[in-house]
């Protein structure tokens, strides 16, 4: 990955100074993975990390690849470097939606400085995926795809939801995917509509079964969503419930176009849904952006103006839940190309599991 | 866990309305572990809990075991909901070490309320352990013991770091401890003079071999650190390290008793450490509390004059880093009690691995 440019970009459209403190923006900019870091982005003046000695000897050769960058390690904490740092500076932007407001509150009293409220500037950069960030949310896609392959092999070797979701991160672990922040979703049954139900003790190998998981790569999120049923007839109920959200979804990945509004795609998937009676049992937008982080923008839901652009990657994921029934969700990551919307994963979308 | 006698604690403390959204708190407070929450707990007037339309159905049950407490999902978005509840209010508090800069400044706008900053609120409460909260501390403990104990036999079936790594995340999962949002540090050799440095893919299976790593119990967590020597004569310098360590903890473990400071257990451990010289190569804190957070209060930091309390979970980890060389560090988690400190993790403290 190419840091160093990233952070040239960054420097080159700033007008004041910017103190970037969010772990998936440091780690865009640098390639720092510690949970501790702070990166003061001046333009004309060069950059400096800020860690503490936990991390000095790993951010060394990080800041070294970097231009313009040096590291400073604290020794007698975070203020005193800051008020050296910050001598002579007036305003500072700082990342409104991730700095606590204790920590803006404490910045302005130890420094003198005025805290400037910005949104999504490290974001915006974000966005749009390079070839590097592509190749590797590929590979953290393969490995979901891989450990979905293996779901009847790894449905015999479980009784649980919870084994399961344990086995589906052990198979895309052997596939090349390093373990999430997040557990799978594993639902068996009528759990399946709970959208966000995690993986209990019930157990698994007939009927209903919602899976939604994924893994990292370079830390680059992979996010899909299949539901099967597993043994003998469907439910008829679940059967219609299951050819909606396939046409939503599908209605929703051809809309993914460079210049379509993210509300556009939402709208989309949701009018299908609604011709099926469904519309109120949609309790979630239709998707999200996926890089560094797991949830990012663009934001693909109801009403969102911002139009998707080439090198955008996001989820189209539209399910219905009918509570103490049973919910599906089937959800692929998709890269807004040129060319039309490229689908990332590429796992069976077939209600029978093969 | 009894969520509803903590709740009403909470409330009879309160003096005006407050409005909680760490997750941690969250869960202490209701048992809800989804990713978007908040309770607004009203002295005198009951709490309402919000949520999303994910999460509705899951928190149904957890919000119908409190007392006087109702249950929003919203539909509408959050604001809305927010606008309605707090017609009236005029100070509400915020916890401003988890609240974003972002969402205060909209709650203000939204709403007319004027944020007032609280901290700690809920962490006072969540500091003392019960007797619930403690069972989940040891048996996350005790399932890093388990993989501990298998150590010989884990490092005959993988080759790096990454994988001893994982391997030992599924040996405290067989142990009955689920996996933790943070991965294992295994370093080999020199990578263990980085204290927070993570697990690559250098070869493991001799010499030096620096271990941290836990698991969680009903969201609980275990944190232990061992360093070990796997084959042959150690080192010498290291050995000199690994007394110098190991006497320093002691020395932290020995001073844990209720009515210390905080920073008196860490000057029991560095003044053991500087008086074998190495003062300045113990690069972090002595220790740190453990609870429904890897990290959360009480801090046992240099000059930190907090008192220590029956009920308190500390860990307790000095280490000593040799850039380039390696570095040892060696972490238990201790239970402060009336009869004095009793350490919650059991496993060997030897240099040599048996």
């Amino acid at each position: 990955m190419d840091h160093a440019s990233r952070l040239d970009s960054l420097g080159a459209g700033l007008e004041r100074p910017l103190l970037v403190g969010a772990p998936a923006s440091l780690r865009y900019l640098t390639g720092f993975g510690g949970s501790s870091g702070y990166l003061l982005v001046r333009p004309g003046a060069g950059s400096v990390f800020v860690t503490d000695g936990r991390y000095g000897e790993l951010a060394e050769p990080l800041v070294a690849a970097l231009r313009d960058t040096e590291l400073v390690v604290s020794t007698s904490g975070l203020w005193d470097v800051f008020r050296g740092l910050l001598d002579g500076v007036e305003v500072l932007g700082v990342e409104a939606g991730h700095a606590t407001w204790e920590f803006v509150r404490t910045l302005e009293s130890e420094t003198g400085v005025a805290p400037e409220p910005t949104t999504g500037v490290v974001e915006e950069l974000r966005r749009t995926k390079d070839a590097d960030e592509i190749a590797a949310l590929r590979a953290a896609a393969a490995a979901g795809d891989a450990a979905f392959t293996r779901l009847r092999e790894l449905l015999g070797g479980v009784s649980t939801e919870e084994e399961l979701g344990w086995a589906l991160v052990d198979a895309m672990r052997r596939a090349g995917g390093d373990a999430a922040d997040w557990d799978p979703i594993v639902a068996a049954g009528p759990a399946a509509s709970i959208p966000h139900y995690r993986a209990g003790g019930k157990p698994v190998g007939a009927g209903l079964l919602l899976l939604d998981y994924g893994c990292t790569v370079d830390g680059y999120h992979s996010d899909m969503s299949r539901t099967v049923w597993i043994e003998g007839e469907a439910d008829p109920e679940m059967v219609r419930v299951y050819r909606a959200v396939a046409e939503a979804q599908q209605a929703g990945i051809a809309a993914a176009t460079a210049g379509t509004s993210c509300g556009d795609v939402d709208a989309a998937a949701r009018d299908v849904l609604a011709g099926y009676g469904y519309e109120e049992h949609f309790l979630h937008s239709t998707g999200h952006g996926v890089g560094l982080e797991i949830h990012e923008q663009p934001w693909v839901r109801r009403g969102n103006d911002d139009l998707l652009r080439v090198g955008d990657v996001v989820t189209v994921e539209p399910g219905v839940y009918l509570p103490g029934v049973g919910g599906v969700r089937i959800e692929d990551m998709v890269l807004v190309t040129g060319d039309g919307p490229e689908v990332l994963t590429e796992s069976s979308r077939e209600m029978a599991l093969g």
